[in-house]
C-alpha cells in the first residue's frame, strides 16, 4: 500500500525511478534518472525531497555513473567516475544532512573497497545503496514503534510539511508513529498544515495518510496556533532535516513558529527523526546551513499562473528554519527517544553507536 | 495616489462603486453595486473586505433602498426599505464590528430623523454615510500620527492581512503609521505576510505600499518567527476587526500566532484599530463570533486550478483569530495609544468618547 517513492533498477540500465512528488496528489507519474544530472536536477526540484529520502535516492544515484558494461572500464576510472558522481549528488541540496551521510557512506566503499575491477566495485556499491535503504525502511519501523508508545496519550495531533513514506523509503518519520498507532486502533485526528510555499502538508501528507485511511484535515500555516488555543490540538510531531549535537533542528520553514506557539499552549512538541539525521560536527543550530530557495515559489504558488505578489516586489523564502532544543519535549530516534534533547544524551547515544 | 477604495454616486442611479480586490494585483477592475443584494454579495465575497472599509460600504449601501424618484414613495415605505436594506447587509459578515456600527447610525437616522418624506429622509441618510466615509478617512489619519510617534524607534515592521487604504476609506489602520513614516523620510522597510488562504498581504498590502513607493518584501505566514529569531524584524502592527472590552483583539487567521512569535523574541505587537472598532458589549474575546469561510478558499488558492488537497480530504478555514489583550504592546486609537491596552483604559477612553 505503501507509495513506491524511489525504485532502483540496475538492468538493462541503471535508473533511478522516483515518484514525481511535484505533482501529487492530482497526478501520478513516475520520472526515470539514468544520469546523475538529472537526478541531479530532481533532488534540487524537489521530484524526491525529505531528508532520508534525499539520502537514499542519492545512494543509488551513485550507481547512475555505472557503464552498462563495465568490462569496457578500469577500476580507477570507474572510481573516478563515482567520486564525481558524489561530489556532484552533495551540491544538490545543503540542509539535509542525511544526503552527505549517505554520499560518504558510498564514498567510503569506493575509497576502501577491495574490489578488483569496475563491475565488482559496482557491485559492492549496489549492495551498500540497498543497506541504507534496508536501513531506512527499519529505522521508519522503530521509528514509529518508539513514537506509537511516547505519543498514546495524544489524539489529535498537528505536523507540519511530510515526514512520511514519501519522505523516507518506509513509513516515515513523524508519520510512522501515526500509521503505527491507526493501525493498534487508536482514535486520532492528524491537523497537517499545509506547508507554504510549496504546500508539502495540503499535497503530500493529506494524500498519503488519507491514502491510507487516517483522519486527516488540512489547514493554513497561519491557523495552527489559533488551533491550539481552541484546544483542538494535543501535540505536535515533525521530521527534522539535520540535527545538531545540542539537539537544535532544522526542519521545514514554520517548523520553528509552531513549536513557539507549542511551548506557548504547554503542548508536547516532538521532532521525528533518524540518527543519521543528527550531525555531531555541528555544536548548534546556528551552524546549520539554510537552503534559500527561488522566490518565485512564494509568489508562483501554481505553476503557470500568474504571481500572487505585484510586479517588482521581493519575496523571501528561506527552506528551512531552526527550532532550539529547549523547545522540544522529545526526540524520537529509531533507536531511543531522547526526553528531552541535550547535547549529553545525544552524545551518549551516538557514542553507544560508534560502540557498536 | 491612493486606491478609490469606495465611491459613492447618488445620480443617475445609487450606485456603491467598489475596487474589486478579489482581482488585484493584476487586475483593475471596478464593481457597480447598485442594489442590496448585489452589495451585500460583495462583501461577502471580498470584493471589499477590512473592518472600517466594509462599514463605509455598508452605509453607503443602505442608500441601495433608494428609489430613483422618491416621490413614489410615502415616508413609512422608504423607512421599511432601509430598515430591510440595514438588515440584510448586516447579514454580510459576523466579525467585523464596524459593519454593525456603521448600520447601527444609518438606523438611528431612519428611526429618529425628523424626515417628513422620502426624499429628505434618503438627503439625511446620504449626509451620514458620508459622515461616516469622513470621519474614517480622518480616524485613519489620527492613527498615521499616533502611530507614527509611536513606531519611531523601529525600522524593520511586520505586517498581516491588509489593514491599509484598501481596508478603510482613508489611510488605513495598520498600514497609515507606516505611511505617516515614509513621508517624514523615516528609513521603513515592511515585511508583508502573505496571508493565506486569501493572500491579502501578496495581494494588496504588498501591492499599496509598493505602489506609494515604500519598500516591501512578502513572505509567506510561516517565515515571520524564523525572520523574528535572525533578529530582521523590529516590531509588529496589524489591525483588527473587532475589540473586546478588555482589548482582546479579533484580527486575520494567524494574527495570534504572530503575536506569540512577537512576545517570545520580545519584540513590540501593536494593534491600530478605530474607536469604531472597539466592542464594549463583550466582555472579552472568547465571544467575539469567529466567521467560518468556504474550505475551498484553503484547498483552491487559485480560482479555477486545481485543488492543492487530495480528493475528499477535509480543510478548516476560520477567517479570524483572537489574540488575547495580554499579547499586545499598545492598541492604536485615533484618540490615544492605550499602552497597555485593559477593561480600564478602553473604558475611560470610550466614556471620554460618551461625554463628549
Amino acid at each position: 500500500m505503501r507509495p513506491a517513492t524511489i525504485q532502483y533498477h540496475d538492468r538493462p540500465k541503471p535508473t533511478v525511478d522516483l515518484l514525481d512528488q511535484t505533482r501529487l496528489p492530482h497526478e501520478h507519474v513516475r520520472l526515470h534518472c539514468q544520469t546523475v544530472a538529472s537526478l541531479h536536477d530532481a533532488i534540487k526540484r524537489l521530484v524526491v525531497r525529505g531528508a532520508p529520502a534525499i539520502g537514499v535516492a542519492a545512494a543509488y544515484g551513485v550507481l547512475l555513473a555505472s557503464h552498462p558494461d563495465d568490462a569496457d572500464r578500469s577500476l580507477s576510472q570507474a572510481k573516478s567516475d563515482y567520486l564525481k558522481a558524489i561530489e556532484t549528488l552533495a551540491s544538490s541540496r545543503p540542509t539535509a544532512v542525511n544526503l552527505f551521510w549517505a554520499l560518504d557512506r558510498m564514498r567510503r566503499i569506493v575509497e576502501q573497497d577491495s574490489a578488483t575491477d569496475a563491475r565488482s566495485l559496482h557491485d559492492a556499491l549496489l549492495h551498500e545503496a540497498r543497506r541504507i535503504d534496508e536501513e531506512d525502511q527499519r529505522m521508519c519501523d522503530q521509528i514509529g514503534q518508539l513514537g506509537a508508545a511516547r505519543l498514546r496519550p495524544y489524539h489529535r495531533i498537528l505536523t507540519h510539511c511530510n515526514a512520511g513514506s514519501l519522505a523516507t523509503a518506509g513509513s516515515g518519520t513523524a508519520l510512522a508513529p501515526l500509521y503505527q498507532l491507526h493501525r493498534e486502533g487508536h482514535q486520532l485526528t492528524v491537523i497537517a498544515d499545509e506547508t507554504r510555499p510549496l504546500l508539502q502538508g495540503a499535497r503530500l501528507t493529506a494524500w498519503e495518510l488519507s491514502k491510507a485511511g487516517l483522519d486527516v484535515h488540512v489547514c493554513t500555516d497561519s491557523m495552527a496556533a489559533s488551533l491550539m488555543q481552541l484546544g483542538q490540538i494535543d501535540a505536535v510531531i515533525v521530521g527534522a532535516d539535520r540535527i545538531a549535537a545540542n539537539g537544535d533542528a532544522a526542519n521545514k520553514i514554520g517548523t520553528y513558529a509552531i513549536a513557539i506557539a507549542a511551548r506557548y499552549h504547554r503542548l508536547p512538541f516532538f521532532v521525528a527523526a533518524p540518527t543519521s539525521t543528527l550531525d555531531q560536527s555541528l555544536q548548534s543550530g546556528e551552524a546549520i546551513p539554510i537552503e534559500q530557495r527561488d522566490g518565485k515559489e512564494v509568489s508562483h504558488p501554481i505553476a503557470g499562473q500568474p504571481s500572487i505578489t505585484p510586479e517588482g516586489v521581493a519575496t523571501i523564502n528561506p527552506a528551512f528554519d531552526v527550532t532550539p532544543a529547549n523547545l522540544i519535549t522529545a526526540l524520537i530516534t529509531e533507536r531511543k527517544v531522547i526526553e528531552p534533547p541535550s547535547t549529553d544524551a545525544i552524545a551518549a547515544l551516538m557514542n553507544g553507536d560508534a560502540q557498536r
